[in-house]
């Protein structure tokens, strides 16, 4: 196989950025507007049309005894009626272990250059896979096309490059050779990264490729083959991605079945028949918390989990108050508040923000982020694609009951029209007002666009709030405002101990919802928010054993 | 502080070995008869004399409410009548929860520095390990030395470098330094190692050092205070460790309480109480299956377990049957078989052994196998110097059981005189032919000098029963005698997948029991023996979070 000498280069500059930690200077090519093609986005529109409604015929796992797919367009608001094939849970099972005995035994070199090379094919495929998950999840059209395509793929490819440098960090042998005085006691020591077995990696609904890349590719690349189980309602992004896997491993004479597309419907999903299966070691999962610490207790298994959580934002003082407001309402209109990284909790000390103009009030704050969520909202060239579609119908409901949260409404939900989809099924921002001694309304996640802004004693207050809301329900990620250096240490240390990061005195063009691949780990695995992170190094090396045998040096 | 720089070329040293996993590449001169002075030994022997039936008051964690202290010598088979200052569980986490605070400010280095330093002082006390060990877990002066002192230290250091290489490795600090066109977005960002919480450190009567000091020194360098809770029965060898880390740290102007010795009687065990805390957020644990499994299950802590497994002895065919049977009797007196790593499960073929005169049969090899043991046991030089004493008078039950197991006794266990400790709690091996199809009685642990000489159909049922009992029962060692190189290699890829090392065609002074720092790994973590590996990457990272902050360079 030649497929690793081909992308070695890459490989090479994404190990330096992972330790770099600045993906940029590595790959400083890498933001400049790539050449798709001029008709790229065309054919991507065109060839999301002409799918719909029939059958994904690409998938090379063999032959279904059924076709099944509830897809449904948040835009449209029907479905797309596009049909996958389907199997039960053993014929999945039976088909990766299978394919296991292949995959362990191609070295992680070439497993490496498969696994690049199927990123090369689903590049060519970024506006396809932007259509589909537009209309899958409800993502503006940027955010589907940037979320779901290239950085998408910067997390496959960090978690290529993690796990290719951490099975290469131990020698494959070495002469053990220990002096005994009068002799030397000498063993040829050899070691195996031992995969762990089938991997299910089992995605969500709003970020259907994102959140399932980082799970396939860390297991793939440590040699487990993987069952990839997507959401029902957001199937075509991943099935594209596994598709293009399933291609290149048949050219290179390996079973497509390595990755195995397991898709199932509303009516009878297969999840928990499949994390509960014996073969079944490693599990990826993106989704509520219920299922995920269910999915986490299973005996025998690793599970990486990412769950819910409260995302806070502290409010100590600022230099321009406006420019604050803006970039926090951007924050909460970005797909309508569907990110896991959304903020929700917005903590404001009663007295006010200070500012170099004097303390803003808490009303005065509220009534700025009412202006600036607003004025996002209304401006037709900006607010739609913004804000995007609502994935799914209950957080409609959800952010209808916000308004009956005990305490001032400043902001109430409405629709607003989106021109390219009459029909799409939309909700702006409500903004309530939270004392803080009501810990029972805020200490959950209220999935969508759902801001609290709650009144606390002062900014001491408001970060003990942070911190054990994080603690005790989780946090992904935090906002914070503050011109004092003692209180950004204050709140840098105090959250650190809630395993919480904290993007400090955003504004302009760069969000706290972001987390960049090859920089941020996304959720630190050290609070209920998940058990692992975008991608430290144990996120690929506990999808392996390392075994070592051992035997004496023929005299 | 400067005990870092002290220390540096040590550590550098040993993050090189870590990698080469070579040791004494690193360190040539490590081997070399160390210096210890020509007292030392007496000395050792004075000092345990000293401190029988005394208070050990070297700890420097606080006013105790009461001394505890139930150790027995397997030797003299009487108290050796040592009290400890005992406390609550409430008032162990209270103060670990107290330390923490400057622990985990505490950089890395000074970290390192401050516990190299505490191994530099503890080798001063070697002997003191020694005759402490001795005198708790019945091993032979040899290996207490060995083991408890240099190799335990050995591999402390290991953790200690496999910590700070893990937190060295992404750095502090970055600009994140984003091209979008224009203009670029500049982000300084800082990741911070988050230790975990409070460590629990639970030890066995066996290896009261060797399988305590790596999760102590782990969770150590990663900033976590640590309870270091030793089995009732062999508490003083730790105690030695953990009082001169105490010494160090308060040097340091730093708590002692970082590190405390929390000791509790066989009357009221206080590991539960301590490992349920909800603070307790690490747990390292060495012993039966069913606490561990149980501790695993536990939720919201890391746990890292080394349990009990079946350890199997393949043999397919010899160049030297003599040897052989010399080298495994040897594994199996060693320590009468109390060692983790003892073969139990010895699986020949019914029709014998191949080697160069032609088949070994099934009774031939028992034969040889008699022979050894009884030719070492017999030898007064060596014998009860290998075998040392029985640390737990249940091991000699389960000895005397062995001899009414369904199969032929091929030797029955005995005593044996030692001449220096006429009292010495003592049993010789026992070996018994088991038939194949007797699973049951070959699928458990029988934890003590216990050898079942399994007869089976060919090498293939063979290597199949040693995979299952390791994926099944767990496995912590394999020993495997081969001339094939075929099948060498379908028994390396099958105990791969049970996650078993297999040590191959073993003769002369090196041992299938024997685990090395730096080179072996000790426990895999993928076979019910056990979830963790020493020393593996994710033994250190899993007691962190990577935690990263950011915020904007200031134009």
């Amino acid at each position: 196989m030649n497929e690793f000498d081909k992308h070695k280069p890459v490989l090479t500059r994404a190990i330096e950025a992972l330790h770099a930690r600045t993906f940029y200077a590595a790959f400083p090519e890498h933001p400049a507007p790539a050449v798709y093609g001029e008709t790229a986005d065309a054919d991507g529109q065109a060839w999301f049309k002409s799918i719909s409604g029939k059958n994904f015929e690409e998938l090379l796992q063999g032959k279904a005894n059924q076709w099944l797919g509830d897809e449904e367009s948040p835009y449209l608001q029907q479905p797309l009626g596009i049909k996958y094939p389907a199997y039960t849970s053993a014929e999945l099972i039976a088909k990766a272990n299978q394919a296991f005995g292949s995959w362990r035994k191609t070295g992680v070199s070439d497993r490496a250059g498969i696994l690049l090379e199927s990123l090369d094919r689903i590049k060519a495929r970024f506006f396809q896979v932007a259509y589909a998950t537009m209309h899958t999840t409800g993502q503006g059209y940027m955010m589907a096309f940037q979320a779901s395509g290239p950085h998408a793929a910067d997390r496959a490819l960090e978690a290529i490059a993690a796990g290719y440098e951490e099975i290469t960090r131990i020698p494959n042998s070495a002469i053990w050779d220990k002096p005994m005085g009068k002799f030397n006691i000498r063993l040829n020591k050899e070691w195996r990264a031992v995969p762990k077995g089938v991997s299910l990696v089992v995605g969500c609904s709003t970020f259907p490729t994102w959140n399932s890349v980082t799970g396939i590719y860390a297991s793939l690349i440590t040699g487990n083959p993987v069952i990839v189980k997507p959401h029902p309602g957001a199937i075509l992004p991943i099935a594209i991605y596994v598709a293009e896997i399933q291609k290149v491993l048949k050219e290179n004479n390996l079973d497509p079945c390595i990755c195995q597309l397991a898709v199932d419907s509303f009516a009878k999903m297969i999840t928990k028949e499949l994390a509960e299966h014996p073969d079944v070691k490693l599990i990826d999962y993106t989704g509520s918390s219920a299922f995920g610490s269910w999915l986490e207790a299973l005996p025998g298994k690793i599970v990486f989990t990412e769950k819910t959580g409260v995302n806070s934002v502290i409010l100590d003082s600022v230099e321009d108050v406006d420019k604050v407001a803006a970039n926090l309402a951007f924050s909460v209109n970005l797909y309508s508040g569907q990110m896991c990284t959304a903020p929700q909790n917005f903590y404001v000390p009663a007295q006010g923000i200070g500012s170099p103009a004097g303390p803003i009030s808490f009303d005065q704050f509220a009534t700025k982020m009412v202006e600036q969520v607003n004025s996002l909202v209304d401006n037709p060239k900006a607010g739609p694609f913004v804000l995007g579609a609502v994935q799914n119908v209950k957080t409609n409901e959800r952010v209808r009951e916000a308004e009956t949260l005990p305490g001032k409404v400043w902001l109430k939900s409405r629709t607003f029209e989106n021109p390219m989809f009459k029909n799409a099924r939309v909700a702006t921002p409500v903004i309530v007002e939270i004392d803080a001694s009501k810990k029972d309304v805020y200490s959950k996640e209220l999935f969508g666009p759902i801001v609290l802004l709650i009144k606390t004693r002062d900014t001491n207050h408001s970060v003990s709030l942070a911190k054990e809301m994080a603690q005790q329900h989780g946090a992904i990620s935090c906002g914070a405002y503050t011109t004092n250096p003692a209180v950004r240490e204050h709140i840098a240390d105090e959250m650190s101990m809630a395993s919480t990061p904290v993007s400090f005195n955003l504004t302009g063009g760069i969000y706290m919802n972001q987390n960049a691949a090859f920089s941020d780990f996304h959720v630190t695995g050290g609070n209920p928010a998940g058990n692992a992170s975008f991608t430290n190094s144990d996120y690929v090396t506990r999808r392996f054993n390392w075994v070592g045998h051992r035997e004496p040096v023929k005299a």
